[in-house]
């Protein structure tokens, strides 16, 4: 896998749409690319709510037949991002539960920092868990509710967790959308002719014709039924915290974000990039896809040509083989092509979004000079990653995020490259433009708008991330 | 699918490796984009030739497992282009026998256009045939020849047919590579420390780290043995007839074919387009993929900048559900996103490398100029395709090529476009830097190097298409 | 299918072996008559708790990479009866939760009276069930259990509940067996070895060499730990009811329960007809497999030779295709073969265990009567049937038993056949040689040992068969 | 696996029905018993031949779907003897191929002889050989028949061939059965309203309802068109060679094979066993299901009652797993569970069909007497097995047959039995009514009617095992 922080879901809705679940697959789909372990649709026609969740792909998962029997006019999905493992089925969304108040669908982008809390809480009190998954915590809180009416009992069970959550939640006749007061994830809210939609990106409104109407806001319950859109504000005020990854990385560059076109975001970064750190070369080379954007807008401001002097393979299958002979720059070279007749006797700019561990970048910059060219000099789009994120995206720990622990000098020896110049944190945010405080960039910075406890190896076992226990057993006996 | 003329197959093979099938998956893996419809492998230990072929991906069809039931240092490997229907395993290759001669395996990449009365005459004989491939008629004629050598039969047998074939052949102690003397396909040969081998595309060569040594010649049998490499040339003299279309679309931009560097062809007919074809414009956007490397060179030469204004989808399933209800541009939308921050307002230039039928370049057309471009402008990096081909290259009939049916401003019509205008071949030629005969381009000359029956329909039922016939029955009654 | 009743599940457990998943796989292949919807086994190293559970049968839905993934010395399984519909998986068992007393599993055999009133209860509270099984509520009753010793608060849970229960549970280091105060179900105690084995028959046992102990008693909690067996005896004393239809239909020839010989009681049952309802005959002819002993015991008090007249087919598969156009007695013929030799102008005695609603004896009288026969005389090991079960036996409601709507000449008449006579209750009590008051025979009386709420549509609705519910939404919508 | 010869193929064929595939389906269903490792079904709408053939039983290769795409009004279906291995569809049938006389398919019981001759011919003509078949021998000898009619072209293909062989096969208006000239396998002929059926065993014609007219006789190719039937006669007179183990073991008990009731044969066979070893003891138990006809015979002849003291276990899968750890009888007491309540201090009679190897007699005999047996007579209904069969069975070499290396006292000794008998070849001979000459009984005497290559190691690996050979690569490599 290329090595990239990943995004851990997207989330979509639609109420008042006779083919809801169908839409729903088609947003899932636009949605892809921030999730591809698992998909999963819930509907409701208004008398029974049904859902299909499974290991995969949306256009693997889900056909004809089994779009057809999840009938009605209001339906929740979710995508997940990517792992290895089919044990995680219990973990995929959207969960679905029969309870006191009726039945109840649930799915979730981001993460809860008291999850761990909650659930030890409710395990005492008698509740079964049946995931690992954070986000059941607030389908046993709403099974708990006193309150009679469904729509109290979820603004009460959302009122108790605390971090990143956009939550798309299905009644038997309403469909409810969440967002944190700090606002970390995205989460979009459009009309498809009398139908109202919400999506983790717009990309999935365009792709089904819908129109962006605006963000549901940061710290809002919106609630969808059939007496139309209400809006309840449960949550104390709370600093904003847009996710910044979403514009260097996660989103697609068809999508707005946090109101910008992610795109214009993008080359803009490229642009800001090239002015920090020119370099004198001859060629501009995009890490595809992820770098292209950005390439465009560096290639533009230095007046230097842009080239596809890398190509990726579309092929490549999950069972990818290894032969026992090692061949040089294998692993990269299975997923991105070199064009000699480009990179052969040139000075090379290779652009990129991010570093993580520096292990693809460094095959890449091999790759790149084994096919001639003369000079390597990688420009990245965002300043260097130095701290794992806790809000719902898949990082590592910052022991191995190459920039938590190397100067730039020992990224550069590391690397094998003529010059390595990241994008400063200033540049970042002016390319967004927005005043710093409405970002969180505390992968860039270590400073958490939402505390966590304190030591973090403890916390990445106990609270973000039980559900990998069980997939590195060595971890947990350490504690 | 996409509007696109399709490749038959591509084809590898390897002497002398240790790890000669684990190589060919390799090579069959960059070889990809040739065929989709099915992939497989032959390997000989010196003593016993095994194969496997299936409907799939590569990367699908082969594991670990399968791999180690190919053991050997000999191996051929073959893809096949992608159509529907699990029914088409039997036309899977390579094709395996065992005769007189002992065991055999052949891939072919091409189209031999006597094959249908070659066949006649050996049903007549008593051969009987298990599929509807032309190539199979060479494993009859090999099968029936008294020459005592195995090499010598198949020189008796390759010399029969006639047509496009570009044959990777393997016994239980030989590779023999053949390419037709007109030298239709491309097929490159290369080194990998002691072992030779074989390919469609040097681009396989480059994933196994082997070398580029020179093309197959047309016209050469090439047989490589424990004694080494010896060269036949049995065939008479032929004019040359490299099939254009490889540079035009169907080769890998990183892959070398008939000597030149298709990255650098293709930028350049991006160029010869712009001289040919200027455009007052805002942006130059590509269809991508195939359009990409021309767009560059127009943008470059135009000096208008570049956008990626549409962006590939790459999670596209076979199984993908369209809803009931119409949803605008959504065929082509589920493959395709406009970014809407790069068109709107624009004045766009869309640059393509071909139009075959017309109807997906429509839906681009469309969905551009609703995603807000002012104006669209269709540069096609080719000139109008006009006749089928009956070289190995699936093509629709005549009637269904909007070119051929026609005239420039009725395709712009058709489109919807503010202008539309192709490559003339001039600029074409001009750009493979070749003198006009070492070309076949039948495609937009409709002048054919290697006669084929009058009559187009009845060809097409009974020669070329045979495999199709099962589909299309009704076909069959009109006959 | 046969018209039979359907048993609804067999249970083993086994403690302190090596192999303990791999002996429960033997367990629960030696009970797969007592169920063959799903398959599912939980195994305990010490430390964890892990299970596997599928539908089908135990031989396919384990293999040895399955098993091999539940190590440990300690396990359950459980079988379940055979219906369609792959959706009940969620109901198949051992159901396996982690709560505040750690991890459990449990499998039962029996039905629960009283499940929906403690589900209707648990629910209130904010439980979530997952499963429409009525032994999801045990699982919640111990999650709620404020006991601070695991055994305690399964003392607790099982205290609560009412019916017919033979329960297998495991924690993270016990095996504990309950049977309820009636003794409804069987539930056997053996040894091999050091290791315990419990098991609803004895052949389980016979198959992996464990020795037969003793019954687990009606009304004991049989705790099996590191620390030796401990029995528990928790519930008020009850009046036995041991299922005499075990001995009728459902249990294997070569097991023991309620400390008899199954073959033993049905040679006798067999007899003991002979001298009630004897009959001028040629031969006595079993229905297979279920009527042989019964026939044997018939023949030969009776002194008329036995013949198989009757042969079963035993590759009948899943997907039986039925022909368009009718075939005569085709339903009946495709599972039993008459043999014309044998039955061709012969008086026969046909011998079965039981009628349920009449069709499938109807088919195989009027089978038996085209193969030539001159008489044919039904002889039934059993008295009328004429009441449902409500403790873990799938029966039809009473309006589909034959014998609870219809005089002994109406059935002669369905059936088509020459007499028509039942065993008498008096009969059936002495061939199990016991005091009346041991057995439950309510499926003959309509006598129920514990009440159930009046209404029986209403009940077999809401509480027995809710897991039918899913099945016949209409059902649910009447309530 | 059971130690018991195997039948190598079941036939069956239809003409002249709406629903010939639907009809082929339920014949071979009938037949399964005959061949449990593959089934096809070759069907033709007059127009075209289509053609399914799949590893595995009947009712799992075929459903709904499949049968519907196998249109028209003749049929024919083939089951093969079960063996492991995928690698064997190759030589699944009916073989199918599409030749200058057209399409034609064929299904065949029996074996050739001659094949290996023939095939060696056929090869250095140039025939290449898709199968280690046989049959594939006669496909092409067809397609390479002058014959101008495709039925006399059929005639001098199997007029060419020796050895057993009940063929039915296919044409596109056609329907032709074959019978070897000795009539070594059955093949039986009937009517169904309008249709012409033939089969294997009349069991086939009774579960679709039709009429048993008379046996496709020895030497006969019977031609089924729209003109009716034709009787030819090509072959040369020769003594007539019926399978005298269709009626010890191969059939079922409700068919009549060789004009016989096979059911009825074999209880006299346990009557005239009986007679010629009588033995003093108090119950008859049959191994289950072969020996149960004979062991009905042998107890009435005695006056010895017959009990069920074995069980078959009829859930036996195919991936059964073995633990570990030695369980007492464990591989059989998966197949066969011992009543101990029937078994326990008693003098047992075990009867049985056949004794091959010796093996599982030698485990059933220890099951007894650890259940409690004081004594175990052995008595088999059929002489002692010398010599391997040649005409289409599957047996072991001579050296395996336990009879053909060892004295009765030693049988005895490893069978661990208080006596083991057989029946006399005298009394097999009464039992079936015959004249000597009408059967073949090479199995008990060594003669055997069609000669076949004197060295029998070198026959088995090239000749009549070819299909082995794939599986055992040493033997190749002995040649």
């Amino acid at each position: 896998m290329l090595d990239k922080f990943k995004d851990e879901c997207g989330v979509f809705g639609i109420f008042g749409h006779p083919e809801a679940a169908n839409m729903t697959y088609l947003g899932l789909y636009a949605l892809q690319h921030r999730g591809q372990e698992s998909a999963g649709i819930a509907a409701s026609d208004g008398d029974q709510v049904r859902s299909a969740r499974e290991m995969g792909y949306v256009a693997d998962v889900f056909d004809g037949g089994r779009l057809a029997q999840l009938p009605g006019s209001i339906a929740i999905g979710h995508v997940r991002y990517s792992t290895a493992g089919e044990s995680k089925l219990a973990n995929a969304q959207p969960i679905m539960i029969d309870c006191a108040h009726g039945q109840m669908a649930i799915g979730h982008n981001g993460n809860l920092v008291n999850a761990r809390e909650l659930r030890d809480e409710l395990v005492q009190q008698g509740s079964i868990f049946q995931s690992s998954s954070d986000t059941e915590v607030i389908a046993h809180l709403y099974a708990r509710s006193k309150k009679v009416m469904a729509e109290d009992a979820i603004v009460e069970s959302v009122s108790q967790v605390q971090g990143a959550f956009s939550l798309v939640i299905l009644t038997r006749d309403r469909l409810i959308a969440v967002r944190d007061p700090h606002g970390f994830r995205p989460l979009a809210l459009g009309r498809l002719d009398d139908a109202y939609v919400v999506a983790s990106e717009t990309c999935a409104m365009d792709l089904i014709g819908a129109t962006y109407m605006r963000d549901v806001e940061p710290g809002e319950v919106l609630v969808v039924s059939a007496a139309g859109v209400r809006s309840i504000r449960p949550f104390a005020p709370a600093p904003l915290a847009h996710c910044i990854f979403e514009h260097v990385y996660f989103a697609r560059p068809d999508s707005y974000v946090f109101g910008r076109s992610v795109n214009e975001v993008r080359t803009e970064l490229g642009r800001v990039l090239a002015r920090e750190q020119p370099v004198d070369a001859d060629v501009v080379v995009p890490v595809p896809d992820s770098g292209v954007c950005a390439a465009m807008g560096f290639a533009e401001q230095a007046g230097i040509p842009l080239r596809m002097g890398l190509i990726r393979n579309h092929y490549v299958g999950r069972t990818f083989i290894q032969p026992q002979q090692s061949i040089r720059h294998f692993g990269v070279k299975v997923k991105l092509n070199p064009v000699r007749s480009i990179l052969e006797g040139k000075r090379v700019v290779l652009v990129d979004d991010s570093i993580v561990r520096g292990t693809t970048s460094r095959k890449i910059v091999r790759m790149v000079r084994a096919a001639g060219a003369k000079e390597v000099h990688v420009r990245i789009s965002c300043p260097p990653t130095i701290s794992p994120c806790f809000y719902g995206v898949d990082t590592p720990r910052r022991a191995e995020l190459i920039a938590a622990t190397h100067t730039l000098e020992e990224i550069r020896d590391y690397l094998e490259a003529d010059s390595v110049q990241y994008l400063s944190l200033e540049g970042l945010l002016s390319a967004v433009q927005s005043e710093r405080n409405s970002y969180c960039s505390s992968c860039y910075t270590g400073v958490y708008p939402v505390p966590f406890p304190r030591d973090e190896a403890r916390y990445l076992q106990l609270a973000l991330k039980l559900d990998r226990v069980e997939k590195h057993e060595s971890v947990v006996t350490e504690t």
